[in-house]
């Protein structure tokens, strides 16, 4: 397939096999990877292939050995397919398995009415929770692993690096989960006021103000405690982060990077800074992020800048590739 | 003064201060960091100075207001200089405070018969640690500090690349802190040999062997628990790191770096590794080190490869220079 | 003195001694140990005394050698008195100093006009923060501190066992830090009645209700994930605590014991629970006291029952003995 | 079946079910828990049942759908059968699993020739671990998941409270893991004089000398860092542990606890104390056992003071109840 071609076909209804799940797809989202895939530029994704991996459902139909689920849930899905033998697996971390792959990334998704996936990954949703926040769980398990992984943040400061669904999740996520003050940055200003809706403290507006510059002017000269790289595939947002830094700061990396990026190591070293990676989520954090969306302490709701049908795919696409600025979560209505 | 030259010049004998106390110098080590002043290209150390900042002695008069200490005391001393009021000091976290300077790099240090320094950075030894094994409490404070800073090693397994001082007593404290099994890795065979007297359990020579390869044979193609840098000041290292860091592993950067290093941020991400700085040390840091003297469960004694007196100064460095591959610790004596 | 007897007089201004400052007393809280003091069943406050440690001021003066602090600078007090040469106290956890004092409880307190305290444990509130509000700074870093020995909360169901002062401000605490939901317990309506207003989620009266089996119905029959005692001085509350655990769940003491309390340590070990004590505080939970009532994301003022002036201080005692179950936090207004 | 009635007798050879394997068994340890059963007062163990849980032995046949393992491979057996479904099964801990059951306490287990269990839970032993050691890979566990319990040991001060096999491997685990001195109690001499020939530090006869003073002797008057538990069902030990703490210190109680037990609830307040459980093991732990007994850094060997064949097993009941001074480890060598 050429880069930007979408087809949509009819095939067949999937069959779940033994302990798998056949779900009624209602709302995907279209994810930044969705987007890098559809332009043929993502390093792991293989077309032809179906894309979609945040989505709500109801199940349809129960595959053999399944008896903790029953037709007719309202559920999400963890899009994790794990080996369950390495030893990560083994420890629990299975989003670190060595073979790891992600459904409607490695295999068919979920812009399509059904798909069939393993029934342990399958995770009830409360009255409380719609379908159409259903779809944005996934994208929020990401957000609350990202916090999680910089240890707890009660009374400290917290920068976030970017606007986008990640980058707004993770700064509403850490706010929630016990920062102080929060800042974010961002090159478009439209994003920036949903961060303000968010309840995010301060904005920063990168095109027009130097976001270290600006960090230290609110949270004082020695630094910030906590920043969260959002951004990715650049060197600028990790020297910000590095040089915006409290000695003793964590620096999670939230961002997707393709390339080397030259780093001051001799700054992590110095400052006893530490510089962790996050990937994707495990179970707890989808059960904490259905919570969020319970309660409403997460806003997610305002991150959806447009609603979708499954035939209108291609054109959600467009609308992504051409309201870059003023679009942060575009979902597809699948049924 | 120019690069490489050393002056020695009668001086008067300090006076201590309020809260401080005058110190003979027993023996003082020549530090990495004292070679680079030495040549001229530490990016910190201003000349002229007395260098010198790893070092035992004898406590010779107490300033006003000590009372802990008593004259006569066999003494190693913590060289920092901290302010007590910045966010890091009030917190205990003293080896960060923003504006510290180290005795022997920012003033002047302990190749000297006589230095002043704070009574509450003065720790005593008991008889069973020389005063030559003195010398090396603060490089091995320096291992004790970088290995706490990895988290428990409990049957993890451990690569320490470079086999320099500080790595050798890394790989040392590392093994004693429970690592299962250490690996370290070195361009000398000299080093590595000594290495094996230390009780290493597999030495790398990197002219001859991928580190990264060799690892992964000998602790399974999932990778390493641990991985503690302590070359510094260039690329390759921090790479071998990273490449042969299991998922969800640690890599404390103990190495000096001045320059930017070209990283793989994508797979500190994906992989959920920890990059983390280690900074000198603390006091509970000087106090297990004197404790794994005592005992002699890290054999530091095999580290000094020559030991020169203070009239023979200069003579030390020329030979560290023309001998660097054999050469790990050469220690002064001072008085 | 006989238990009860509260008498005012007039005593000489102290003098701040080198590195000390006067303070100008404004508000001073009653707390729950003061209460035990006047009652005379303190274990350790010895009358005659002058009682009160939770205080707001003004500095009136500087003793020699304070630079950082200016004289009418609005502050609040760390009263506590460390010996900086324990293991703990070096380490810099001196909230565990092996001979701590408490100002107001083992020397003279802040019921009076002036007060002569450590330069090092005063710290300066913003305009935002009243004299009055500042009187609840140091029970508010009370609660900070316990909450943070619980390790993260987010996404974690909480119970707090007990609504007086502390445990209404630990709820808060942790709710704002990331607990998911909080349940608080107590025998009066009247403080489960503040505690909703505070924003605690579910409240038990347990003259009423069981709340391990409420506690049950409302986070699952695993269990909650972490509690909160702070009722102390009884068996009940402990065993109400592991009973309402989740295996592997998280048990702070906050709450004072004087006795031995029969505990069902088998399950501790089975279900590897931890049960962690609290004591005091250190600077940083200061600050974050200080940022809460700032932000009022604390609604600390909805915890003030009653001010008295300085000459009304048998009153005030009289009142909380007549009020028990309707009085929280009572004020002394000093100047 | 009457207490101490012991009854061998022929049954069929168990079939492995799909995810099951049939191991024949080698060596099988006596554990504390069985001779508990042996006299009828264990909480748990309801007779009849073939006990065992310790134990070594060759696959020799596989159920369906089993692929990773092998028939004529050398393993042991973690020997848990646990749900997978509650939070903590889901989250890893599977230790913490709320319906868990241990083979040989609620099902049958290795004193038999044959047992069949899940494959999962089968790890294969390297030919430096020979069958008979093999059976105290499962003790050894234990205690490796006790001291991982306490945190990182290096350069901490250790005491364990109980000479028994468990708290000798404690010992044994905490040293190599990093504690820099050991200290271990005991009623016996001959299990004090085994602690020694393991390399423990020091050794308290409690019948002669009281372990808090002794400890406070060696280790200073602040106390001691980390406090093991592994002696239970008495409050004498649990005081000793308190009241040897340092404030800070972490007590983890090993030891089985069937009343309750009165505890000074406020030395732990006040002195932040925590006092942890420990249950068993996971995965990692039993690798981690494995290395200990390949690579000889726990001297396990030391442990066995008796060898019975199966046909011996009432003999070897009577043995340890007639020699309990005197006996560490019996062992049952099955086939």
């Amino acid at each position: 397939m050429r880069p930007k071609e979408i087809v949509l076909e009819e095939v067949e209804k999937p069959k779940p096999k033994p302990n798998e799940v056949l779900i009624e797809v209602k709302y995907c989202g279209i994810c930044g990877s969705d987007i890098h895939a559809y332009h043929g530029v993502h390093p792991f994704i293989k077309p032809p292939i179906v894309l979609g991996h945040e989505f709500s459902g109801v199940i349809s139909e129960l595959g053999g050995d399944v008896e903790e689920l029953k037709i007719g849930q309202r559920v999400v899905v963890e899009p994790l397919l794990t080996c369950g033998k390495c030893l990560n697996c083994k420890l629990g971390y299975y989003n670190r398995c060595i073979v790891m792959k992600v459904i409607g990334a490695q295999t068919d998704g979920a812009f399509a009415e059904y798909i069939s996936v393993p029934a342990h990954r399958v995770i009830a949703i409360p009255d409380e929770v719609s379908f159409k926040h259903g779809a944005l769980v996934e994208p929020l398990a990401v957000a609350v692993h990202a916090v999680k992984r910089a240890g707890p943040l009660g009374g400290l400061n917290v920068a976030v690096l970017g606007a986008g669904p990640i980058g707004l999740l993770t700064a509403s996520v850490a706010k929630r989960y016990g920062a102080n003050e929060v800042l974010i940055t961002d090159l478009s200003d439209y994003k920036l006021k949903v961060a303000k809706s968010l309840g995010i403290d301060y904005t920063v507006n990168v095109k027009r103000e130097d976001p270290v510059k600006v960090a230290k002017e609110i949270f004082g000269h020695e630094g910030v405690d906590v920043i969260f790289e959002c951004v990715g595939s650049n060197p600028v947002t990790i020297a910000q982060a590095i040089n915006m830094a409290r000695k003793g700061a964590t620096i999670v990396v939230v961002g997707v990077f393709k390339e080397e990026v030259p780093i001051k190591v001799g700054l992590i070293q110095d400052r006893e800074l530490e510089l962790k990676g996050t990937a994707v989520y495990r179970f707890k954090d989808f059960l904490d992020a259905i919570e969020l969306l319970k309660r409403g302490d997460v806003l997610a709701g305002q991150l959806i800048s447009r609603v979708f049908s499954l035939r209108e795919l291609e054109k959600a696409f467009k609308y992504i590739e051409e309201n870059r600025d003023t679009t942060i979560k575009v979902l597809i209505k699948v049924t």
